[in-house]
């Protein structure tokens, strides 16, 4: 939860003239998003989020993040829309900062998530990689395999204080990988950061998805590994085959995948769970005890990966049967 | 800024649904507030605000909470109201916590204050004073007089770790507010939180008056005091006579204060610097350095305080003249 910028009255009364949306009635500093500051602001013709981009997000993705959204919607995926201003400008600058005014979107993460939430993602996700088919803009990857060592570089010699020889099993772990990464499966725009904080439901509906700051280029496959890492363990860490069976049954509906794509799943799921072991070891190490946000435990990461790890095959996933 | 309790989805829908408020299209923690948890809740009716009271608000009180503010928006107060379950229930329990939906008040708070800000505060708040004077319940003011001894206790051995003789200092000032305070002056409901954040405005307009979670009954004047020292400093800590004589000039020209009143403003203007002093004092002792909030440095209130000791008469707050 983050307000890391405060914005003045008059900046954002200027701000929001600038746009044809109506007179401005509220704003809140909203307590989610970890990497930006965003406000929900009213008018008297619409609710939306105000979003300044913080350090941790590049400013020259922006334009990539932007178009995304409206290359999305424009294809029938339900995701925030960047707004223009008078000028038909979408990113702008305010408090010193790069800011875009983005529609508000109905709906809300699910907390308790149940099979048919994640049948639902499924078909969301494999839709979602469809409408990004055409997108031509690339951005690398910048979580990926070729990052895993420069990620894990600065944390590497405090990585013992977590767990003993942790150091060791996360190099000889991304050596396995880097052996074994497939390099020749359908790629496209992958959201890279699907949470069940950023998929949103009405009821029993998925209305929407949010938060594309970590949109990328890369294998279809990884964004669906991430998912089985987000959505089909339980708080105890136990791994749920069912949500998993249901996320493929959801998502082969809409696209089914390559058997190449099936092969790979399982480095996959050890892949992106090291993706967040890295990410969530650096911020353990290294955000200072009184930043606003909370610090999640890396191990959770550790566990996932070590679950992947131990599987003889890929049945539990749902892949075995085909 | 600060979600401290987490609601999870079906206890939100079973929430809501007891009410005649609609169907919930959204909800977010919003980051501020430091005393309870407010998310703010779209349905297709209205948006709203659920308050979740944490430890700090004792039970007990928040009926006297809810009624003040039913009471005050009968006399035409603008501040948040009560929403009524369908049974008719005000309070009730979400998630483990005291819990109330409240209805959404436009405006913001207003950062940069300049004096009109100050003269429409000093009249809302004269407003609020005569609106309140039929208000039949009462409740102590533990920030007070009475209880400075009891608020400095625990933070008084660490004191002198903030600055030199600082214990001293205290000791001795609240042993001379004792000696002096009034206890004859015009009574009745106070807000006693009334900091910037807490009176929004649309434009130029005071629009409401919102979390009353303070509120208790006291001298109507020391409720002036504590926005004397809330509203008329600069952030470099000088105190702005202009803001102070315009929300004299505002708060008189809707309720004169007495004589009796006048003279003891100064002294109120120390008590009630004192009061912020010593729990922003405890506060800064006995937060954890990983809580969710936003420290505040007591040095603030003891400059203040410090201000209003070196003054030779009341002049400087636009006192003098009659």
């Amino acid at each position: 939860m983050a307000v890391y910028t405060d914005v003045s009255d008059e900046d954002l009364s200027a701000f929001i003239a600038s746009y044809d949306v109506g007179t401005l009635l509220s704003c809140k500093g909203i307590a989610e998003g970890i990497e930006n500051t965003n406000y929900f602001i009213t008018t008297d013709q619409a609710p939306f989020i105000l979003t300044l981009y913080e350090k941790r997000v590049k400013k020259e993705d922006l334009p990539f993040f932007m178009d995304i959204k409206e290359h999305l919607a424009s294809k029938g995926i339900n995701c925030p829309q960047p707004i223009k201003d008078r000028k038909g400008v979408v990113l702008k600058e305010l408090s010193g900062r790069p800011a875009a005014m983005i529609s508000f979107l109905n709906g809300m993460g699910v907390r308790r998530l149940q099979p048919h939430h994640c049948r639902a993602l499924g078909e969301a996700m494999a839709e979602m990689h469809l409408a990004g088919q055409d997108f031509e803009q690339t951005r690398k990857n910048n979580f990926s395999i070729d990052s895993f060592r420069t990620l894990f570089a600065p944390s590497k010699d405090h990585a013992d204080e977590i767990e003993e020889d942790l150091a060791d099993f996360i190099e000889e772990e991304i050596g396995r990988m880097e052996k074994r990464w497939p390099t020749n499966l359908p790629t496209g725009l992958i959201h890279a950061d699907l949470f069940p904080d950023n998929v949103f439901f009405l009821g029993q509906e998925l209305s929407g998805i949010i938060d594309f700051y970590f949109a990328c280029t890369d294998a279809l496959a990884y964004d669906f590994a991430i998912c089985l890492n987000a959505w089909c363990f339980e708080p105890d860490l136990s791994f749920n085959v069912t949500k998993a069976r249901h996320m493929l049954a959801g998502y082969q509906k809409v696209r089914p995948f390559t058997k190449e794509e099936k092969e790979a799943i399982p480095l996959f799921a050890r892949g992106s769970a090291m993706r967040f072991l890295l990410t969530r070891l650096h911020d353990w190490l290294y955000t200072p005890a009184d930043a606003l946000v909370v610090k999640k435990d890396p191990r959770e990461y550790l566990m996932k990966l070590r679950f992947h790890q131990s599987l003889a095959d890929a049945s539990i996933y749902g892949l075995g049967d085909s």
